[in-house]
């Protein structure tokens, strides 16, 4: 499970809770703290859990800065994480910061739900669909931007992108990033989601995998299609075996939740997330008979994200 | 305060967290591991709230250790965790491991609670006893053990020490360190205590100092008496500035509750924590009229723990 569950002592409430810490990996300050924080509150939206009653922030201020960054950019990491953590109706009331050669910026996020704010990631049923509320290839478009300055690296996929293309993708993945699954968590209830997990370092099909396993009915997962941030198929193509991006494990940073929905449900949890937040969520496949396993098809199908790329337009 | 206090959407309710991470200061990973816990866990302590409804684990791993020491090392480490959550009646359900530089311990800790289960640090008065419940020194014994091994720090302090005296100084302090301060705030209940915080890295004057700031009453702290682990004060006094122990700044780590008490409460305090308990607990200092501010008083007098040494035991 993305959170731990506890039941209390108190009237049959739960405390739901996670934590992660991350390492940066964009090169804007404020953006890795709101990517940060929405990666941290992911794991209570994937249970279907709206409402965080609490967040603790753990920073490490890396002993390389000199003062005069450290000034600049860990004030701008504070804020991300807690603008972000405002905009989910949260507030970040503690936490620690420590000096480590490595800048680090995670926190704890925790609700006292009642049970039925929380949605058991473990009753999939044969005939599900398979939504995915973000587009996969995070991780690709990171890694790209960053070859703009390696030469060696930036020859090997200049031949399938252009510069603008990258830094777009780039802009993508960090504004999806910094989304918060909160909708996707909301729309979970409306729509009666039997089963949801977040999409991060294991790669979709990773946490496809992870969440079978927990299913308590004998089904499987079976992954079709693969909605990738636009260009990026094409880069992971160029570059071997690296990101793992069509087996399902390319890493993601706060993706989107992967959520098992009854078949007459998936399409309007679709629309209604569209509708609501402006972005597109995709039905990826379906729920099998089977032992509890995940697998993508052979020739799945591979989505541009956006459909249409418009000159100047985010997405 | 030591932890966040938040109420709770849920019929009067509070969420009490707090969230710490170390880096290892003894060499024995079991040990370390059930310092970092009790060090975690001693925040919520400090507001009397005894029961800790869940925990998770912050662990880096160093990129520096063969694969052979982490496999070694990081289980115990682990392993004392779990051991002093399990002590404490709590459990260890989650958590994040990273690879990173420097090795790294700590957690997270949730309890929700009535109202009646926390004491808010704020309502000391004229008049009441200040209490410490372990001793001083933690720092300078683990400085003076590591200084066995480096011959020109060693020849700094070897005419006031002799090596077994500095190894049961470091016995007793990673004892100290790994004792729960839980005993401490059960009996803050049964003697109406009206404030506290731990002892940690700013040192007694400093936790002193902030819990002086957030009094409600116009109150000073004034301590006149300074337990100190036996022959750390010598160890000090070689060391001219450097700890600033007897200034009241030496750090700690998981330290004792810094506890005011009303004047006829403070000694039965020390008493019950010494009968249910084995250790003892010492009346350091008072509370007058004044500005929200604490000092320590010229010539505060020492006192050597345990007061009188005896071969081969450990208190």
């Amino acid at each position: 499970m993305d959170a731990s569950v506890t039941p209390l002592r108190h009237s049959g409430l739960f405390l739901c809770q996670t934590t992660d810490f991350f390492y940066p990996l964009v090169d804007d300050p404020y953006v890795q703290g709101k990517i940060a924080c929405a990666n941290v509150l992911s794991d209570l939206y994937a249970l279907g859990v709206t409402n965080c009653d609490n967040m603790l922030m753990l920073l490490a201020i890396s002993s390389k800065l000199t003062e005069k960054e450290r000034d600049v950019v860990i004030p701008l990491i504070m804020k991300g994480f807690k603008d972000t953590a405002t905009e989910a109706g949260t507030d970040v009331t503690g936490g620690q910061t420590v000096i480590n050669p490595w800048i680090t910026i995670g926190g704890v996020a925790t609700s006292v739900c009642q049970p039925s704010d929380i949605i058991m990631p473990e009753n999939a049923v044969v005939g599900d669909l398979l939504v995915l509320t973000k587009p996969l290839g995070t991780q690709i478009a990171v890694n790209a931007h960053q070859w703009l300055d390696m030469p060696e690296k930036w020859d090997r996929i200049k031949g399938v992108i252009s510069e603008a293309e990258v830094r777009k993708a780039y802009s993508r993945a960090m504004d999806s990033m910094s989304r918060l699954n909160r909708t996707a968590a909301s729309l979970m209830h409306k729509y009666n989601a039997h089963a949801a997990t977040d999409v991060t370092g294991f790669g979709i099909l990773g946490h496809a995998q992870n969440l079978a396993r927990n299913q308590r009915g004998e089904v499987s997962f079976v992954i079709n299609n693969l909605p990738i941030l636009a260009k990026m198929s094409d880069v992971a193509k160029c570059c071997g075996n690296m990101f793992q991006l069509f087996q399902g494990f390319s890493a993601e940073t706060s993706g989107g939740l992967l959520i098992s929905l009854a078949r007459d449900q998936a399409p309007h949890f679709c629309k209604d997330l569209e509708k609501t937040e402006g972005y597109q969520a995709w039905i990826i496949g379906s729920v099998e008979k089977g032992n509890r396993t995940a697998r993508i098809i052979d020739k799945a199908r591979v989505i541009e994200v956006p459909g249409k790329d418009r000159q100047g337009e985010l997405w």
